[in-house]
């Protein structure tokens, strides 16, 4: 298969962000501020948080760092949230996963304001994508489109999606019928899943198991989308074994090269539309 | 094809309904206010309303019919709705379609709280829907989820909906999702439609039309579930063709006495939550 070529279409993403921060700060005099939530004693928690300092400096953007430790109380973690949440000076709010299992059935999503909702973690903005009134959604969703799109993929084709949560293969396949294409999801019950994949015109990966998807689940002709992150050996693959898919014409993301650099500028998206609705209201 | 009974399956419903909503007064003393709000001058508008009044009263539901006329302005049909909305004592309310042209872009799931969204037409509630944690959900997905249930259609089987509206196709997907079914949404702009059909183990009908699904369709083995009401020369059809449907061997629902009678109760089974849920807060 050939290799989409991600950093490309990153790199144009970020550039239109940049010019799209510059302007909106030309316009009202904003230059936003994000609150990154995450907790200190907690490697996976700080590297997500870590991950957006270089491109918020790029963009202008004041990302307000505030940590918890793991010995913080739910009180205290829930206080933290709160006050960004009702703070005027706050347009975003990320919060690192995972938060400490103290928390227990407390729903993050449900104490952010939808308007400050960089990650689409709330109920409400998972609505707006289900009633085809998209405000933000979750960054890996977005990149997945902006690569279907930009790969010119025909309205109507079928997409199987390979997996199910609110992060990327529920709200991808609500994004998909919002552009008349043909979304099918599957997980790990579905039966008869090859069958599915190999009829299917793109598939996108994410599944979280390293080197799941080979030759034997698509057809010539498919555009495979590998939206997983996987550790082996110390290094990141993917979902899909790229060699085995050179046994097939199509189109194929590489990981790490792949979904991942796109989704980084996402989340920034989301924020401009926080920053710019806000200022509407 | 052989025909599901779903005259038997809405009865059992709305007798353990009514069961229910017996229990509920012994606990808390309350008989549910819905308010019912609909255009005098529209047929349509008032069928709905009036469809609700014979399970209503056997339900001891007071039904607080609320009109307008066609030439009522904008801000008295939103007033009419912000009061029901207000109301402490109104549990529930349904606004009866179409709503006059003159409301424009008003989103009536906006002005309603998703504590009283018997109808499922608020951006949250369809949320909560995507999160797997379902409070209310429209009253055609969950009949159809009732029947694949009571057909004891085996978790991960595929399931096609016809359709990708709010009330029907995406909380169905979405809902089948949730019960670890693999749906696929297809629409008018699918490619390759009846091949998705023909390898579904349950086929969802709800195209709006008349007899447009038949033998040609499905495989022997399919469960096919008609959701579509259509009136054709005076008499009301669904979206299969049932004599063709004798072609193959399955199960159908018919129309009407199919998921039409069974929808009538999810109405008040959503009542009943949003009472519930209003009793523990």
């Amino acid at each position: 298969m050939e290799l989409i070529d991600c950093r490309s279409i990153a790199d144009n993403i970020l550039t239109d962000l940049e010019g799209k921060f510059a302007a909106l700060e030309e316009r009202t005099g904003i230059w936003p501020v994000l609150a990154a939530i995450a907790n200190a004693d907690n490697p996976e928690s700080m590297s997500y948080l870590k991950s957006r300092r270089k491109p918020a400096s790029r963009f202008g953007i004041d990302l307000k760092e505030v940590t918890y430790r793991s010995d913080s109380t739910p009180s205290e973690i829930m206080g933290i949230i709160r006050e960004s949440s009702e703070s005027k000076e706050i347009h975003g709010i990320m919060v690192s996963y995972p938060v400490p299992s103290s928390l227990g059935n407390v729903n993050i999503g449900d104490m952010i304001p939808p308007g400050k909702d960089v990650d689409c973690i709330t109920p409400m903005n998972q609505g707006l994508i289900m009633e085809n009134r998209e405000f933000v959604a979750p960054a890996t969703a977005l990149s997945v489109i902006e690569i279907i799109l930009r790969e010119g993929i025909a309205e109507g084709s079928r997409v199987a999606i390979l997996n199910r949560s609110t992060i990327i293969g529920r709200p991808l396949a609500m994004m998909l019928l919002n552009r008349n294409f043909t979304p099918v999801v599957c997980h790990t019950r579905t039966i008869g899943i090859r069958e599915i994949t190999k009829s299917a015109d793109v598939v996108v990966a994410a599944a979280g198991k390293p080197r799941l998807i080979d030759s034997s689940w698509v057809s010539d002709g498919t555009t495979v989308i590998d939206a997983g992150i996987n550790v082996e050996n110390g290094k990141i693959c993917g979902d899909v074994d790229p060699v085995s898919m050179n046994e097939r014409r199509g189109r194929l993301t590489p990981v790490p090269g792949g979904v991942g650099p796109i989704t980084s500028g996402m989340l920034f998206r989301n924020l401009l539309k926080c920053v710019e609705s806000a200022v509407r209201s």
